[in-house]
């Protein structure tokens, strides 16, 4: 049997989003070769594994002479491990059960395999990022969506069906605001995400006037404005953070009572807000704890480029 | 080297609650040769574990012509597997960090091994009840206090101090009932143990002059007289279970989103209320639920006997 030259070896790394899909090539080592970034064809299904193809047979195609792509790994929302399949998806526009691994292998002619985006890039961290070393932590994804992977024992937890880690998902205040796609009521997501924070923004700066907020269009409150404001002093924007705070940090001593991890860490375009969200979300998680879990846990950010850590996580599936 | 004779070797496996500890001695089929019951004394853990002895040394005593006590495994309130401490537990009288394993083992001169009371009965579950053959499944203990045990991908999940699985503290309704011990506001265990349902029965007796609660004096009022008042009718005494059954479906789902298990294990004295719990705790699990993960989650009741299933699994600790 020959030796196997683990340096020709690549994996292609697919990062899938509501509205962008980025991608990398990456060896064993974790470095990434090659990466990139396209639009997330929300036409169909078959649409996007074609537009897909377009694009990355090209780039592979560059890197044939001196390496062997040996798999693709797939991140995306919603996505099973155990069947390759994207299922109900609440930020992707395509319903029902779809065998979108299935699709990429046949038209790839490589093997494939997929996760949720947020296990992806808690693998990535496990393996390259902030979590080396760590066998316990939970990786909560905060963008246009909230999402999360769950390792435990140094395993990311799949569950009965593969779909463990729904986190956005469970209900932090019942009754609560109502999901703009799941119609759920009090889930994380509608408070956490960036389309949350939106929302929150858009209520508060109706009920304070005198706010910054207020000399921005409708369209054009976003996390982002927020953020501007918040830095600006503007109180109203402050309180939009120290809100969404409160409430993430409520979610994470649920959350900590269930597994006992070692960190919390934040990832996503949200943490940009920084101190404005974490510490009120660090207050909040010690003050609904049980004892004996208070003053253990870390809220740690993410250590890698936001779509490095699950290109690097979706690659290392191949592996 | 000797041959090993396994049906000599036997395990002491104890369940200590906050008002009764029960004991076992279990061989390696999980039969369970001989068994009893005792105050647990809240002294001090020292009288404890004196007491423990005084009664077990010769309950082994009998069967040590026969048989080789191997060691001993403990299911107790927030007992930590990787320290064989118990900490902070809100169900017993003593504070602080306990180490119980250690006096165990010293004073009975053999290993002595611990877990949270409700991992000790999933584990036996697992070994020998409803939960044979699954892999994925959490245990909810519904009496004087609401335990939990989690099992991911066939193992029990301990997290990065021991101390994973504590469900009755997640908080289910911010700023809700106060603890009477933790002093935590909102926590299932405040709602959905014996303890909570005593006191939704009062209150909602004081709101109901018509209930036939009011017959009986405060301090007959608990979950078994509930029942009864149910079983004949009274729609105040049914309001008491389905609201519980409502704040527990509540958290279950919650529960699912995070380890997609393939059952809930129920065990317990509450689960004698039956229907009067379990089908709203149904209907709101369901309704507060991720589409992904509706109506695939099975609501089950434990096979073995209560204290059988915490006594098995604790003895099987020890092998």
């Amino acid at each position: 049997m020959a030796v196997v030259d683990l340096s020709k070896q690549i994996a292609l790394g697919i990062d899938i989003g509501g509205t962008n899909t980025k991608y990398g090539l990456v060896n064993h080592r974790g470095q990434i070769l090659a990466k990139g970034s396209m639009k997330t064809v929300t036409e169909s299904p078959e649409t996007f594994v074609h537009a897909l193809y377009e694009t990355l047979s090209l780039v592979v195609g560059m890197y044939s002479q001196d390496h062997v792509l040996e798999g693709i790994g797939i991140g995306a929302p919603n996505a099973n491990y155990y069947t390759g399949t994207i299922e109900n998806a609440a930020n992707l526009p395509w319903k029902g059960i779809i065998p979108f691994g299935q699709m990429i292998s046949e038209k790839f002619g490589v093997a494939c395999k997929m996760t949720n985006d947020a296990n992806a890039a808690a693998y990535g961290e496990m393996l390259f990022g902030a979590a080396r070393g760590m066998k316990d932590f939970i990786m909560i994804t905060l963008g246009t969506g909230v999402g999360s992977g769950i390792v435990s024992g140094g395993k990311l937890i799949y569950g009965h069906d593969g779909f463990a880690g729904e986190l956005g998902h469970t209900i932090i205040k019942p009754g609560g605001r109502k999901h703009w796609n799941t119609g759920s009521e009090g889930t994380l997501e509608a408070y956490a995400s960036a389309t949350g924070i939106t929302i929150t923004a858009k209520k508060m700066r109706a009920e304070f006037p005198d706010s910054m907020l207020n000399k921005y269009a409708e369209e054009d409150i976003n996390a982002k404005t927020v953020h501007e404001c918040a830095v600006k002093g503007d109180a109203t924007a402050i309180e939009v953070f120290r809100y969404t705070g409160q409430k993430l940090g409520e979610a994470f001593a649920n959350f900590v009572m269930f597994s006992s991890p070692e960190a919390i860490l934040l990832f996503g375009g949200v943490i940009k807000a920084g101190d404005f969200i974490m510490k009120p979300a660090k207050m909040h998680m010690e003050r609904n704890l049980f004892p004996t879990f208070r003053n253990k846990v870390k809220l740690v950010f993410s250590e890698l480029d936001e779509a490095d850590a699950a290109i690097l996580g979706a690659s290392a599936l191949v592996w």
